[in-house]
């Protein structure tokens, strides 16, 4: 237990960080959910094309007009779709990272077909942008021990984890920590029976407002993420504006990329830890 | 990716539009559920009679105090079990369109039923009305190829689909898209255990509040969903009046008819995309 | 369908009504539920005995400090395992109703059982207070033409059902309409993981008095319905008492008795439905 | 029926409590899901660790800086694999409570596996701390008369059932009653698809502020329940201060442990239910 934690050593000044970032999945969980037969019915795939059609163009217009770099992942499919897509976050200062290749449920991917679709992806940000990607997300957020060894092998950051609230090391990868609750997904995706209602916009903008403004008080880092298709919407581009203008005037918040703070922590340290290796309950002898 | 779109060609001097839509669908769906047995509770079916008894009729008194014309899509069944309903809502200024005979969900729908109940709602539509009616609103907003296929046949326009915020083509058909966000049933419809218990009326009409706003200053189109039985409670009926009440009196946004804003785009021209022949992922030669 | 339907004819002066209902349910949905086995754990038991040991006495308080007449509808095997309940509730000026001798749920209970529970019921009450009850309610608001011709048989009025806001007639008995969106249960009601998580008092009172404001100008009924052992707690029936203090200070509105309304309703008429006989789709020719 | 209840005869001139109470869970309830085998998946693993990185200790500085001391429930695991955690605990004035060794589901623990867990979890404090514990809380607050039974043996209070707003005596074991209404995990757990997206902070702040003053009114007991990897977030620690300050700055309210409660109860007497043994309806004869 660390009963008195000493504060992140921010660089210039700075006294707390937010990252802005994009999980540009579009159709590529439809076409992964539907891999081995395509449904008749295409209200889905329509709802999931407005961000490549509308949502996402309205959303890098607002960050534009705030000057933040946003951080963008995006799947290998939906690089591949639109091929100006990649290329066009760059033209605008932003970073892309990948995100698997269709959206890969980790738990329904093999070892091989996650190293697989790393590499291609890697090979299609390269073809189409030039230069290799820095870091990666993982799709749903899961991670196993596999992935952040090919992680490190690839010398990529990772953002897909909760164990902190600060930058920290796992596996020897630098973990930029997200959150289940800065995540839009949560809150606003329905795509039909089944799913939740969306939330009320004006009252996760009041939360987020809220944890920012606590990340911030308490030296953190605020990572929020956003999808394409789902957040791209006008009313919501309005308050993801009202979330970061605030934040943008604040001289005192890093609002850079994931990259640009994965880089910072190399030359800080802090905390390190190892997927652990668990033996289940019921293989333990007695109450080890 | 369209980085830049320029805005959507309103006329006579509108800078967006705003639609008030009703699905009509009273005791549809119930039937359609329990088409091959009859369960002997009656409460869930009671309930669903409140609309024709009460709640549709308190629901167009308030528009035709606003003087705003409803677009109301009924299936056919309902149309037959209440004779005065299409007359009634034609003779106060409103607009019908087509939405099924039952209801019929589309995944439990052959293309020949489709078809069939297509065909018997435009003659029954008719034989009440003495005109054909323009446009269609698929139950629970499903589509298929097919579908589309056969609204063009007919020269229907589609009420739907969530693939952009303004109308556009699809398949050659003119498309004024929905929002799930945007209809009452995923937040008020509530019909016995195992259900979402329903929002309350001020929040959710604060988020409408909020959305017709920001889809006005976009230069977009509101489009409001909402049921005979669900939305003709006395207080959403006083919130969906307040609701439209600043959009009528705002001189910038053309409060209309679907049909309208149909008409109004076969003129402008736009955005035209296909329904896609996807290929599984599993049937790919590798990351094609 | 009644473009124009005319008010309500509230006796004295009135222009709407409102009435304070509770469904006494305490064990006797989680007997039904384990009657077969009983569980080893104790803790939705015990939780549910909150409304016996201090929830419905804080209730009756409020109702009484208010002066509100109350209608409470018990459970056969509540009022036997309380025998204190009724003689206490009829004493304080309250109303007591039928609901079912082990709150039986009607799609799990047959045409025989329900007759054998309400008769046993009918006899424990005579015996308790000395007088036949004269109303009502289903556990879980199901209904059926058995149960309705039952009521009607014995000259009860009920209320369970849906199909409108003011009092109407069903198969021959009075039906004093219910609503979910006015039940504590479906909003706060949590026994532990599965159920949803309980909604804020404050948001859910506001929604009711937003909906009984609403109702009143209409003229309509507002009929709430709460339970012992989830509304009986400290802050909730202070809300209670926020809810219904401005309708008792106001003099058009009738607070009053489930069974005041039913003996008015007798002299004014009114709308008369019957349970209809519904033809499965499947066994229809053509769209009939 | 207790129509007109005495209140509780709080000590020294108060006139109501409250306690600020911590299971802390961290991986425990994870490694009994997965007690037969371990996903590769980690991210349920790291996200459930911020609470001993980073969680508890902003929630204990919390405490320390209001001065309260609270009252932390720790499975036997937790405590072993933190052996700093119950001495810092205990060096900081707080209370330390058992809570299962791997925070073992009830339902799914035989009587013997109880008992075994218990010890085992006894000793382990013994050895950690050099002092028995005092009470014991549930997990997942399910509770049977086996483990009623075990704690009267070994003369340990509970703070696990929802019987009473008040401490009252089962089976011959002070009660230190819980409410799911005022514990965190039922708002914010959220570990991916499957859970319910969390609530605002704002809001369940405001709602567990608004039930303490009512408690407080009714002259009760106001039990917080809140875990480490869930409440320790920064914008929750701050709320969590908000909701307690104003308690802490009454001075007719006694906000203390629940070992200090549980010793004062045994002078007061008062409530006193066995856990009863029911028959199960389809074995009795007749409606008995």
């Amino acid at each position: 237990m660390n009963w008195n934690p000493t504060p992140y050593p921010w660089p210039d000044g700075y006294r707390a960080a937010a990252c802005f970032t994009v999980d540009v999945d579009a159709t590529a969980p439809w076409l992964w959910q539907h891999r081995d037969k395509i449904p008749s019915g295409i209200a889905a795939l329509e709802h999931r094309q407005y961000g490549m059609r509308q949502g996402l163009a309205r959303m890098v217009a607002m960050l534009d007009r705030l000057n933040i770099p946003g951080s963008f992942f995006v799947p290998g499919i939906v690089a591949k779709d639109n091929p100006d897509l990649l290329p066009g976050l760059i033209e605008r200062g932003h970073e892309i990272g990948l995100h698997g290749f269709y959206h890969e449920i980790v738990s329904e991917t093999s070892d091989a077909q996650f190293t697989d679709a790393l590499e291609t992806s890697i090979e299609l940000f390269v073809a189409q942008t030039g230069a290799r990607p820095a870091g990666f997300r993982s799709p749903a957020w899961e991670m196993t021990p596999h992935m952040l060894s090919e992680l490190r092998r690839h010398g990529l950051w990772d953002s897909s984890l909760m164990g902190h609230d600060l930058p920290y090391q796992i596996d020897g990868v630098t973990e930029l920590p997200v959150r289940w609750d800065n995540d839009d997904a949560i809150f606003f995706k329905f795509l039909g029976a089944g799913d939740r209602p969306p939330r009320s916009e004006a009252e996760i903008c009041a939360r987020w407002t809220h944890e920012a403004r606590a990340q911030i008080r308490d030296g953190g880092l605020f990572m929020l993420t956003v999808h394409d298709w789902i957040s791209g919407r006008a009313a919501r581009v309005e308050l993801l504006s009202d979330l970061f203008e605030p934040l943008c005037a604040d001289e005192t918040v890093w609002v850079t990329t994931c990259g640009e703070i994965a880089r910072h922590h190399l030359s800080v340290g802090g905390l390190e830890v190892t997927s652990q290796t668990v033996t289940p309950i019921n293989e333990r002898t007695g109450h080890e």
